[in-house]
């Protein structure tokens, strides 16, 4: 069972055969086309998403119709509305595949009896959280701190090889500035 | 041991007296004055502190040597660098207390520790940690889709009462406006 999923998604822990096979029952492959939307405003969230390929986008809609993006997840990223999954409320958040997809599915009950049996995946996750955590502290640092094109310059060392599959409005949504602005400072950058 | 501070700060989980004895050997219990420094840029972040009273503010200082607060901290809240403390880097941020505040001190060792033999204890903290990510997600999504008014109005009820004790321009960088867009703010609101 070397080459499990599990092994691949959990990297660093080791597990015995029947510890994979246990959390393979709780693991759900989809294969989803570009464009799928896997959650949307409203719904309840019981689930979060390994992204095994493929891209996706978090983003939220508000009152005018304008739509933010909170986050992009590639390969190796965890995504879902977590103040959602979290706090057993309402999705605010949707998601969308941007790109053709592999993801696996967990629930949330699935995940309570993964960490009372593998004591390791809860310390897995509170791991993957602190790291999540420290990266929204940045995004909130740069969203008071920095320009745009420094944030624009930091979104690129976050997300490389990004531009090719993300479309301009949803990589300015995500910088909080108008696609005119994006052009402007790529412009610049290319300029220097 | 039922009036333990152990007690107070972890409310939903009981110990045995064996078990506070052991929490609290990893607590030390700090009084401050208003306006004292408990971690600066470029600070080795190996500890986070329990606000049992009083207020305490994050700031970061950007090149041009302008604040911006990443987060007050109240009654009941934990504070500290967390991208640093999580990621094992230097303090990108400042922590002071803005008024006298009686602190309880943690170390990353000493939680260690504590999940090693209490594993409740790294589900308490995980919970907790996903709270704060939510609360992070709130935040970005607000700088993105709310106008300074909203953001005012969202801090004002995550904060009641703050507004005694921190000066304008405190809540000013937190916000992300000048001292000036948020007196305009408040005379908008009490005009209503």
């Amino acid at each position: 069972m070397g080459n499990s999923i599990v092994q691949y998604i959990f990297k660093d822990i080791s597990f015995s055969k029947k510890e994979i096979n246990f959390i393979e029952s709780k693991l759900k492959k989809l294969k989803l086309e570009k464009g799928t939307t896997i959650l949307k405003a409203g719904d309840e969230v019981n689930s979060q998403y390994y992204v095994y390929n493929g891209c996706l986008r978090t983003f939220f809609i508000d009152k005018s119709g304008k739509e933010h993006t909170l986050q992009f997840a590639i390969n190796d990223w965890w995504i879902s509305d977590y103040t959602a999954f979290f706090t057993v409320s309402e999705a605010k958040m949707h998601i969308e595949t941007i790109q053709e997809a592999t993801l696996y599915k967990i629930s949330k009950k699935g995940m309570e009896e993964l960490f009372e049996k593998i004591p390791q995946l809860e310390t897995f996750f509170r791991k993957k959280m602190e790291r999540a955590f420290a990266s929204f502290q940045n995004r909130i640092l740069a969203s008071l701190a920095q320009s745009a094109k420094e944030r624009y310059v930091s979104f690129i060392s976050t997300y490389p090889n990004i531009e090719q599959t993300v479309k301009n409005y949803h990589i300015a949504s995500y910088l909080g500035i108008t696609t005119e602005s994006l052009s402007r400072i790529r412009k610049e950058i290319s300029n220097n």
